[in-house]
């Protein structure tokens, strides 16, 4: 294998993407480009410590900034951009985390709409040990203090949207985006389906780690050295976002209400099956319904996001084999001798 | 320890369940007291065939017999039922599976109608390999076959609801009944909050493994004898059920849509942590959306179901040791005595 | 014509039922009978003025007090009672609406869970002018009085419910219950699917008049004296609780999400206009839908209801006069003549 | 009152915009201008015929065609504009429905996605009686014809979005769009909050008829001439476009799943009352709970729509007059200039 090409890219201020869709590449890359990339957090740097309210500090709708887009040479509508996590890695020695008025789950919304108060607008700083692989919560009312592991991923992978349409980096759809699950980690890679010529790949909102569900509506936000790999599946339609680890084969949807978002992921992952292991269609879904697992990625967002995940070694046939003509190995090998 | 009470029970045919409410006790026992139990499978042990279709064979509502109830002496409302599962063993060497017209969730259904034709009713009988925990998934429309671990479950555990209510065992509520979910396995024990005196605990649909969501409806479905002791928790509320295995605390939420089955079972945890570790409601917010997995239960019965489940070992401060009096440590305790 | 048979009953404190199923039969009646009813308030009658909090004078789980349940001779699974409402009066000369805390469509409820503060719970007395049929509303925190014309109803109409259930008499479902729809007025006929022998009709909840969709959850409640035919058609199935006017036939859909609702109210509808003018499905599903009205019913019970809404000089072909066999036509003979 | 301003437009094929955001002004307006506008149905005038499938005719995205955007003068983000419809008048003597594979509320869709097969693809031709005012509805598959009246509005009406972003003209969101009520019709005034500098006013989809809910996913569909005025309200916002007619007001919301439509539409119909007629919060939650009518606008777009409707002549104290700054009055009294 020749030395793959390679891409470092930190934005300037100026040069953020706030949509998918509508912003001009900052680069094209031909398939197989591996990218180093830096990501802003998601408040675009502005919250910094506990005083730095989100409703005060931040302009929207100038949220969620990100990297990207780049065009990829050769991506047309109908084929899939691969996208494969080589490293993500937290570029500051801590990270953001809030209630935002009228956002999260436990809370009334701008879309679930009451007569209620908001909750209080509430930062948390957490300190991360990138050594140590810790994040350390700090309790705002109490002198409570508590280490998680790290667990680094990408809230905020996607494309410009089929349609014509631009949509906030805050929406996850068709077309990736703000999807927020923690399933995004480093050794993964994700498959989108191109809507537009060059694809135009953006990622941002760096979480040290998040809870399935995303519950607050804000994970442990901050900004990431990320190294990925981009290339392109001629040919094949990837009708919603889907992942592979070296493990797992996943569905995503993201719709609301949140069962629609369970019902696409699971159709998903049910016709997945059914072609790459050959089985019928009744047949992938009486097997997927009792081999999957089922976690949420986030229920805040303008749209909900639900994962259908399954073990590879569980594909029967020669399922295994046949999932996106051995992408993910592929690129598995080119991160390797990307890292040697 | 004193060797626990034991009590063996096997329903005759009469002597099932079919609903939870509205039955009267098969037994009378003490907290404390360890049952061993048989449980029929969801289909009252009819579909024994691929030509078994669930239309034909099965006389509604007569789906899902429960095993008791149990009324548990001194068990008053504002109580706690607590359920510990000691072994949950598949007592035939096959289970049946089957789409059933106009149920699961890649379906219309009667609740989410539409004018299309339902899918074609399919049995499927999983062959059971207890010695090697395998159960083996058998194509209906080619050659595959595939084997998956077992993973003995029980869908159905509840107690009578509140509010003068009598509900079908079909449904999953505030009450518990039909969750559906994996996590209701071995080693694990199920809180329930009493409604009524005796509490008049039930349990049944054994699962020897089902995915999370029971995507087409039906897991592999097979009778069960099922070894769990039952105890009190007196002056304990619980207004969901919640469960505890020896690694995770769990709370549930059943209702629809989706997202309100989530956002129940996100809250009820929220307060959990927030009185086991001396958290305010905000900061046991922030720490559960970081710390939190959701995996789905059901997206296909009457309510929905969601699980909302966080490491134990990492429940900071005096948390770990709070949790509900201690009583899943006493009851591993109690089940290790009954082993020996 | 004869005189129709006519029973007149007021219950006792201790005759009033508080579930749907499970209650005894307070009388048996014959098809065909006028029933002169009182009916109490969903508050019991104990919320008599503005300090009177449903929360500190009401004792859960006895809220919406039934009057019945009515065996009627003959009704049998598979059947269908036709209630016709000859007139609905107000029985005091005021009516009680509140806020009562997490309930309503504009708050956080114990089913859509926040971490908010409940709304404050506020009482309002309306005042009746029965000879003007008007009722005034005067506002808590001002001046303001404003009057609205009386639109009398029964929010709560329905039969004992299949599956071996008994459902407390705030739920709406299949079996008709705490459906809350406006439309439930004098003159109009509702159709209920008898699920048990004698069908066990029940009756409560009058409201001097409510909005579409009950927004904070209580409309404006009053005792009622009404007067309704009971008859029975013997072979018809009725899935879902129909409607019928002089104008309009009316199909309803209790569940949630309320687009779940919404769908069964309109299939429903289709089904019906198919089978009564000789369209196939797909010429009803169009023709419904460019003809159909969908007022809501309420968004804040255990289940959402969705009203469809058809006029009969609409229907083509031979439709209008193959309405349930004709049976609103000769219900309202019989009003006619009972009150002649 | 002098003479309005009035402006001719017909679009050719390339000036339709296909899109809210994203599109040029075909034309720059001052406030106070009267427009006369064609706009072409929802097919782009493809479905000509029963034999003209939308799969087939129609190019996606190219659906849905809007004439406009109209740049109007002084209109900045916080303000409103004023869309008075003077008159609406189907252009042909036919219109056209169909069912759209995957489309509708009684069928599986890419949302709400299942295993079955999609319905069957089927187109009716409406015969449009424009001086008798009815529209002729002939069933596909008996000899069976109907008349329903006309009631011509426009399923599309809107500006672009905020937050930078781009929609397809097929979505309704708070900056109206395709919300498909059937009280956007001649005589009413639909109230829409500014994003972007000139509004970008748009509008399009023209029904004969439709009925609530627009259950099949189309409409009675046909081109429309149409006029209207458009005027601006300086330093008024609106979150969410609401209507006024003779004789109510009316909210809207628009998002999935539909109750939150519902909570939408029936807050902002509370804070408007609120705000008109110096009513508390709680004392307008509970006016609108009991006088509020609820008709369903779409439950089949990308976004659900539900109107919160109040009749004016019930708005106690000032608020009649305060709606608004009269300017529905106002825009009547151009609309009778322009007609006389």
């Amino acid at each position: 294998m020749n030395d793959p090409r390679v891409l470092s890219f930190r934005p300037t201020a100026e040069q953020y993407a706030w949509t998918f869709g509508g912003a001009a590449p900052v680069a094209t890359i031909s398939p197989g480009t591996v990218l180093e990339l830096w990501t802003e957090d998601c408040f675009a740097g502005r919250v910094r410590g506990k005083d730095d309210l989100v409703s005060q500090v931040c302009e929207f709708p100038f949220l969620n900034p990100q990297t990207g887009p780049f065009y990829v040479e050769g991506a047309q509508p109908g084929d899939t951009l691969a996208v494969h996590f080589v490293s993500i890695e937290p570029a500051r020695e801590w990270a953001a985390s809030s209630t935002v008025p009228l956002f999260g789950a436990l809370t009334a919304t701008h879309l679930t709409a009451t007569l209620q108060d908001p909750l209080p607008e509430v930062v948390w700083i957490w300190d991360l040990d990138r050594s140590a692989g810790l994040c350390r919560f700090t309790a705002r009312d109490s002198a409570v203090v508590a280490d998680l592991p790290m667990n680094p991923m990408h809230g905020t992978v996607g494309v410009a949207p089929a349609n014509l349409e631009v949509r906030s980096a805050l929406v996850p759809d068709a077309f990736g985006g703000n999807m927020d699950t923690p399933e995004m980690r480093a050794g993964v890679t994700c498959y989108l389906g191109v809507n537009v010529a060059g694809g135009l790949l953006s990622i941002g909102d760096g979480h040290a780690r998040q809870g399935e569900g995303e519950t607050c509506g804000v994970a442990v936000e901050c900004a990431m050295n990320t190294v990925l790999v981009v290339d392109l599946l001629k040919g094949v339609r990837t009708p919603w976002p889907r992942l592979e680890s070296d493990t797992h084969i996943m569905s995503t949807g993201s719709v609301r209400p949140l069962e629609d978002a369970f019902r696409i992921a699971q159709l998903d992952l049910v016709q997945w099956v059914s072609a790459c292991c050959g089985l019928s269609p009744l047949d992938a879904y009486q097997f997927v319904s009792q081999a999957v697992e089922a976690p949420l990625a986030n229920v805040v967002d303008t749209n909900y996001t639900s994962v259908a995940k399954l073990r590879k070694d569980w594909l029967p046939g020669a399922g295994r084999g046949a999932v996106m003509r051995g992408m993910h190995h592929h690129l598995r090998e080119v991160a390797r001798s990307y890292l040697a």
